[in-house]
């Protein structure tokens, strides 16, 4: 069965973006000889759900949905050009979540990617499987941060807590589990 | 030398408290039969540092210093009865350091204890050598953060990442390392 999971890198203080936008905080805390589990979350995704503003960034790099692997943007904004596998999407969020796992192989996931926004209304919802944090040793002061404000508490259990040279810390939590 | 030290449990997305000030969700993240370092940390502490309000809680409940560890606490409130070894003090924290740090055994650190506010002002102002954050795996939604605003990106070194049966992680982090 597809699980849905999302994450993001957070300095300690919980924020995804600096005041000014600049990313050397986290550029400079990555080792590039340490792969933070990327290749293993390429190879599971299946699909990408983001937000409009996460697609504007990937699609103006290049990115925005391969052929093998479908990219749906949450939006309200019919003027958002998709394109090559990118669909938008306004509905229900737990609508789209089944929609996709009809559409994938069981074995593939959901990934919801970018900021924090919608991983968080993904979490209010009760929509996030599992979700995976990357703790970078920086404390930035303030910025963009990762969580919104959700209504009620959330129990996780931790999957795996795996700690880097570079001093990043891999957090993965689960949500949702029965019992 | 001493370091000083201090730290929180805060639950993932950073908080130290609840809206309600409900202790739930620490008290049930927490396993009876795990330690969290509190045996070293009151090994290591030859003093603490905390604000008012922290104080009026300590001492509310029976605390609030013993003859072999002295608090300090750190208040323009005149009117803060201090008792036991409790002192007083409204001047330059740096001050407030280095006089501990003449009068206590050079194996014995400075703890920093309580809410985010101290803590975050001594990070603020490059006094404090040694940050804990116990991750409690809960999403809490809301409530008195742990970190206030900060005017500088602050570079952290993982000291030590352990994490707990009970999810619990503790993150151990070095601050203002020459280097």
């Amino acid at each position: 069965m597809s699980t849905v999971f999302g994450g993001m890198a957070v300095s300690l203080d919980g924020f995804i973006r600096s005041e000014s936008g600049d990313l050397a905080w986290l550029n400079n805390a990555m080792a590039k000889d340490e792969d933070y589990g990327f290749a293993a979350t390429e190879l599971r995704t299946g699909a990408f759900v983001m937000g409009a503003n996460t697609y504007r960034e990937v699609a103006g790099m290049g990115g925005g949905g391969s052929p093998s692997v479908p990219t749906y943007v949450v939006t309200h904004d019919e003027t958002l050009a998709a394109s090559g596998q990118a669909r938008l999407f306004s509905g229900d969020p737990g609508d789209l979540v089944a929609r996709i796992k009809s559409s994938i192989p069981a074995n593939k996931d959901i990934c919801v990617f970018g900021g924090g926004q919608l991983v968080t209304e993904f979490i209010e919802l009760g929509l996030l499987d599992e979700l995976g944090v990357a703790v970078v040793p920086v404390i930035l002061g303030g910025g963009v941060p990762f969580f919104g404000r959700i209504s009620r508490w959330t129990k996780l259990e931790l999957l795996e807590c795996r700690s880097y040279p570079s001093g990043i810390v891999l957090l993965n939590y689960g949500l949702n589990r029965p019992g």
